[in-house]
């Protein structure tokens, strides 16, 4: 029996949702598209054999993962009894991280409306993601990575676009996430969208921590 | 490198969570306490092995698990590099599963507060999954199964009590279960506890399925 990890990265670029793929290059299925994968070494943890097979296809260093749930069918790899560990992060997709270095010709990110088909139980993995993501974001504080130090309540809101693939009420969102006391407004502006300009906030850092343990109701 | 499976069996009784263990038959470690575990057999899957050893050790058939976590440290088991995926239950405890026939001697509920030590790291399995069921009960419908299908009020603040592990606001519980939609309050009344009586509930199944889906703030 062969374990195995498989990493879904979503990055969030303004506001869609993007899902790293690589075109397999080894047999069976060679050529299909695919999640960031390898087998785990006798002397690694899980844990990291998933940051292993991640910095060796992408060069992404210090990235949070979690795990999100052990794919264990008898008959799901053609290839074998492969049982695989998926995990799953979620970050900023700023320039660098669009063109990093890998091994690979084929790597690409794609808006996840417009995924490709993916090899084996790759997509039910992907759809568990997308799921397990938007249960937490709507009771559990999410986002610290996904914004700079200092947002607007706009680039805020993007992101939670991106996640749940949809337009949200502006207004309720806005309410919802100062109610919850989770920003600290600052006293400068950001101008570079309108010339009254938009507050930038901060999270609190005391009241994220309690909300990852307490939870809360986002409203969204 | 085996695989195996740990099934993390919790038990409701009145308003107290109980945890099933096994006094351990074989070295290394024999004569501990351990989780309900075994290793992965070829021509099983992963969830189908957890249902077999629930089964083999007490029994226990159509008892739904979910799956918690994999544990893929790799000095977490002395006798070998084993990564073992958690399973979790939460089960109504009737005298039928308090005296279950099982083929080992020692096996024991007990109080989650009053424990025996673990083998290996089965209490921190114990403990993610305590904290994966309250972060559950908070916000999605928990407990179906774990009260009669008429039940009253009082008993089911007993089954959120237990899992807790605290006395909750009981004015609290009812107004939030209350408007929650969830519950369908019947014409007749509970008399063995009181004169007066207490009204009797029903789930309502359709919202049930729904806040299953959206999640609900239950205050708690």
């Amino acid at each position: 029996m062969h374990l195995a990890v498989d990493c879904i990265i979503f990055g969030v670029k303004e506001n869609t949702l993007q899902l790293l793929l690589f075109k397999r290059k080894v047999e069976p299925l060679a050529g299909e598209w695919s999640l960031l994968g390898a087998f785990v070494e006798r002397d690694e943890s899980v844990d990291d054999a998933a940051k292993r097979v991640l910095f060796e296809l992408t060069g992404f260093d210090s990235i949070y993962m979690e795990q999100l749930h052990c794919y264990g069918a008898i008959d799901r790899d053609p290839g074998g009894r492969v049982v695989s560990v998926a995990y799953w992060s979620l970050i900023q997709l700023g320039e660098e991280r669009e063109t990093f270095s890998n091994r690979y010709d084929e790597a690409a990110w794609f808006p996840i409306e417009q995924c490709p088909d993916l090899i084996l139980d790759h997509r039910k993995m992907v759809d568990r993601a997308i799921s397990h993501i938007r249960e937490r974001a709507k009771f559990y504080p999410l986002g610290f990575k996904l914004v700079p130090e200092e947002f607007t309540m706009a680039q805020l809101l993007n992101v939670y676009e991106a996640i749940f693939g949809t337009k949200l009420d502006d207004r309720n969102f806005r309410r919802k996430m100062q109610s919850s006391g989770l920003l600290i407004r600052q006293d400068k502006k950001d101008k570079s969208t309108s010339r009254k300009g938009s507050f930038l906030y901060r999270f609190n850092p005391e009241r994220y921590q309690q909300l990852l343990v307490e939870g809360y109701d986002f409203g969204i």
